[in-house]
């Protein structure tokens, strides 16, 4: 069990939740008394989790956000601050994944120079592409199997001469040979049931995180039923931190946070007891 | 025809070259003397293009290089370095997508924030994802296909069951439906020829950025042959970079650049007199 798994399931058991925050600061969608500051993306990221630190499993920043702001400097403040202040595990959320000697640095990038706890990466590149990031054996690596976005099926949904689509064989791999070290974890999208159904008789008991509930618009429900069997960790970014849009911002993304941590557990508790029977 | 691809024929005309240089500051590599440098990833670049720009048609910086050293405002000044300086062209190697509303943010990064005038994209999560990128229509959107890395087939060289394997789809779609503001280049290693002519096949006339070419040992003659009938951008980084490891450093990238320039015009001499005919 890596250490990253250790403090989802600690976390997961001491908030009672199984939500995901995702980090993504937008300053078109920021409190105005914030977009204009200088450290206004940490203060806006810091808001969020110092309000919702006890009601989620894991934070996700997501880096392109601060990117495009020429932000890294605050991102990796947020982190720290993360690490500090509370119990939460981070996911970096970058995708990334190049040839191997690229893809190391890229590890670097998360682990070292971010001190993430797990990152999203790509499968495109195959296994030599991502043993760099397989290497941090304490870490979460979450492979991209099916996206939430509509035009995720394009190349994701191909059928192979096998049968298999081209995410299953991604799941086949990721639960084996790819998984050598017991640190896998996949990106299934909460807007496709069926699919994450199929993910999950694939993939067994590996934790999947869930992106697509929320602003993207996939069914609590539905995928708290498709997702039994194992771990999960279901992600939503605007609905919950651009709940509120003024100096209100944190109170509104904690009332959000607590609704969309219940209708999860309210789905979960009308099905069963544990998401893992 | 966008800006970018002006500038790449330009430059092609002008140093009569195809090589593009890959700027893939490692500290393990650099000069001893630039290591310790607080800006010595900029220093060690710049002296790389100072000593090169006459003989490529391209510069790619990787940007995974610069993210594991924190060194993103090196990166920055790097790039408005060769714009100020030079009429080369600046590819971000950074092989990017997401959703739409976070692939929006990765365009950001590379076309405002960096000023990049082609980007790398994956092709993963299709086209809704890659949209954001090429509504920039005067940049180049670099559309990974057939990777050069030994494992690039793991995924990509899949069967479907129409025949056609995964990286053919994506030449396929990149030719055609993706390409609706005509600024698409694709990836394809130089080091599977059989596959780099099937893509040509596809694709026509298509700028494509080809890899592999130097430390991973695609062979020059093979490539060129099997890239014929269109504009090709070759790549080579750790080769030409690292030839030297001291104070002669840009001298020996300069020598490296020109021998490789030579041997890919001296294998497209063997074969015609011009790529597109």
């Amino acid at each position: 069990m890596v250490d990253f798994l250790d403090s989802v399931m600690a976390a997961e058991k001491n908030n009672k939740s199984f939500l995901c925050v995702g980090l993504d600061p937008d300053p078109a969608h920021m409190p105005a008394h914030l977009a204009g500051e200088p450290d206004g993306v940490f203060q806006f990221c810091r808001g969020i989790v110092d309000a919702t630190h006890d009601l989620v499993l894991a934070f996700k920043p997501q880096i392109a956000f601060f990117a495009a702001q020429a932000a890294e400097g605050q991102l990796r403040r947020l982190i720290e601050y993360i690490h500090a202040n509370t119990e939460i595990p981070v996911i970096l959320d970058a995708k990334r994944a190049d040839v191997t000697s690229t893809s190391t640095m890229y590890a670097r990038e998360a682990f070292e120079v971010y001190g993430a706890d797990a990152l999203t990466v790509n499968p495109y590149f195959g296994l030599d592409s991502l043993q760099p990031f397989l290497d941090y054996q304490d870490k979460g690596i979450i492979i991209l199997c099916r996206t939430s976005n509509p035009g995720g099926g394009e190349i994701q949904n191909l059928v192979t001469e096998s049968g298999e689509t081209v995410y299953e064989v991604v799941a086949r791999k990721a639960a084996g040979e790819w998984n050598g070290n017991g640190n896998v974890l996949l990106v299934t999208g909460a807007t496709h049931p069926g699919e994450l159904r199929r993910i999950r008789d694939i993939v067994g008991a590996m934790t999947l995180l869930i992106p697509g509930i929320g602003a993207q618009g996939g069914d609590v429900a539905a995928m708290i039923e498709a997702a039994r069997g194992g771990g999960v960790i279901v992600s939503s970014s605007r609905a919950v931190i651009y709940a509120g849009a003024d100096r209100d911002f944190a109170q509104a993304a904690r009332a959000a946070a607590t609704e969309t941590r219940n209708s999860i557990n309210d789905a979960l508790y009308a099905i069963c007891n544990d998401i893992r029977s």
